[in-house]
């Protein structure tokens, strides 16, 4: 799966900053991908790029239009898909995330089919995955693991990814989820794929590469959680990561969505993913802790991480408010 | 997916004995599910059931023919279509484990269709599952973990289920994968579920039940196999076991399909499978190991479970050598 870009960003009639979050996303990490954003009326967000109909989006050179706004229960309604229509027919392709597929849409299908366009619904992979090899690749991978899910292991490989290529590394960004996706305009939604080839997707993701070269691969879900610790399990053992770095969320009471289960401590959590991550491959190291700590004050935030970094002596960061030159750092030494 | 019984097992034209191991493994295990054997010319295999034509097998109340043999390729060949036809047309179902599927096959769609009967492909998942939650469910577990795919995990599985109603336990095999699922005539074919749901599958197929009851949930892959251990983790959180056992096969050289990986050692198998369990049911105990001992001699076997059983302190068995009473009776005073 990949997205042409530039893109013009479809931020519909987002109830608020939050629904265009998928947007904003983009923008942040990808500003020179994104043409500019088309809103309709009564649009409370704003990721402030130019507004552009879509004839002077396709005339700036836009390839293909994000939709980078969730509707409450992620529906595709009547009053976009005029929109997504006019998008097909000036020559762009459209590309989402949501729940509902572009392409369940018959309008859509058959406006694209006769335009020769592609609809991209990212969510869901098209192609077929190998089982996993578990032969080790040449080049080198970074992959985020979490306490939990939803603690900021998108933000943290994006923001390591470009980093490293601030301080001239060859790094490339590898997501696993729709937003990680639509972000660079490739990768895998790998729990949506077939779970015999959870870590073979992941291979495919991350094929061999210059020995110097470093993969920052997005991570999923959490060994410690319930519901989602099998997909975790496939993309650490597909990532045969040479570093990991620990994601956590300091205010979180219970695991997402799991009123019964309590977080895991750091140590055991970070003791359990190297113990996964050695069967492919026995060099790994945990090289830093990212928190998210924006319920905490800065104060709190900085008491809250000096504590973590002297117990386990490894940088740990908010990559937020301090960026993540530290853990950089640490990985240059390996 | 409930397939209705009993069966008139198909052999077609086997090659030979291992050709219809699936056919074998549901005479073994389920013999009254079982009015007879079709075998076409050249069959070179023999489960010892009455052969019967397709017509003398509804007379003797068949309700469903399943494919019990695989094909080079797991082909289904021109020669099987005018014999399943027939038997739609008799009035049965048709349940096949293969690789290609029946619902693909134009011909038997149109004629199922046409008589109201059913195609299971029961390695693809027909229904959605749901998101696991956790939650403890009521009733026992018991699940069978392996050092290895294709270690003995179903038929260790089925011999304690056997085991169990035969000592008055009250008890269910759950099945994981396509034999099991015919042997038993349900369950999920769990490594075809969509990554997100493999947790949940589980949950679904193994509902809360009596205090005294036990689901006998058969184990898939293995936490230190490179390929699967994704769906391993899945399955094991999904069943809160309150009992492991450990399937082992102690000649292997390295794991299936990897010729690179060496075979875990037992004590830290049995360590990582606890602590994965311990997740969703902190009360876990590995309350046995079987032993795969086919390639040992007679004296070899025994000498390698006295070895094993010292060193662990709980049944060590191999149950088609002696059955998997000790086990049984280890799980008696849980």
């Amino acid at each position: 799966m990949e997205l042409k870009q530039p893109y013009l960003l479809f931020l519909g009639d987002a109830a608020d900053p939050l629904a265009a979050k998928v947007a904003q996303g983009i923008k942040t990490w990808r500003p020179n991908s994104c043409v500019g954003q088309l809103r309709l009326e009564g649009c409370n967000a704003d990721v402030g790029l130019e507004d552009l109909t879509i004839d002077h989006a396709v005339q700036a050179g836009a390839k293909t239009l994000v939709i980078g706004v969730a509707n409450r229960g992620g529906i595709i309604s009547e009053q976009w898909i005029s929109v997504l229509i006019e998008a097909l027919e000036a020559g762009m392709d459209i590309a989402a995330g949501l729940h509902n597929k572009l392409a369940d849409i018959p309008q859509l299908v058959a406006c694209a089919e006769k335009h020769g366009r592609s609809l991209f619904d990212v969510r869901y992979p098209t192609q077929s995955y190998p089982v996993a090899s578990g032969i080790k690749r040449s080049g080198k991978r970074l992959l985020t693991v979490g306490t939990d899910c939803s603690v900021g292991k998108m933000y943290t490989s994006l923001a390591i990814d470009k980093e490293m290529q601030a301080q001239g590394l060859d790094s490339d960004f590898r997501a696993t989820g729709q937003t990680g996706i639509l972000i660079t305009g490739s990768g895998v939604s790998v729990d949506c794929v077939v779970a015999d080839f959870i870590a073979g997707a992941i291979e495919s993701i991350s094929p061999a590469n210059d020995e110097n070269h470093w993969d920052v691969i997005e991570g999923q879900g959490s060994l410690f959680h319930a519901s989602f610790a099998g997909v975790t399990m496939g993309l650490i053992h597909g990532s045969q990561p040479d570093a990991i770095v620990l994601c956590h969320e300091p205010t979180r009471e219970h695991m997402r969505g799991l009123p019964d289960y309590s977080l895991p401590e750091l140590a055991p959590c970070i003791e359990a993913n190297l113990a996964a991550a050695k069967l492919t491959n026995p060099n790994v190291q945990c090289v830093g802790i990212s928190v998210n700590t924006s319920n905490l004050s800065e104060e709190e935030a900085l008491r809250y991480m000096d504590k973590v970094e002297s117990a386990f002596d490894i940088p740990v960061v908010d990559p937020f408010r301090q960026g993540v030159s530290r853990i950089v750092a640490k990985l240059k030494e390996l």
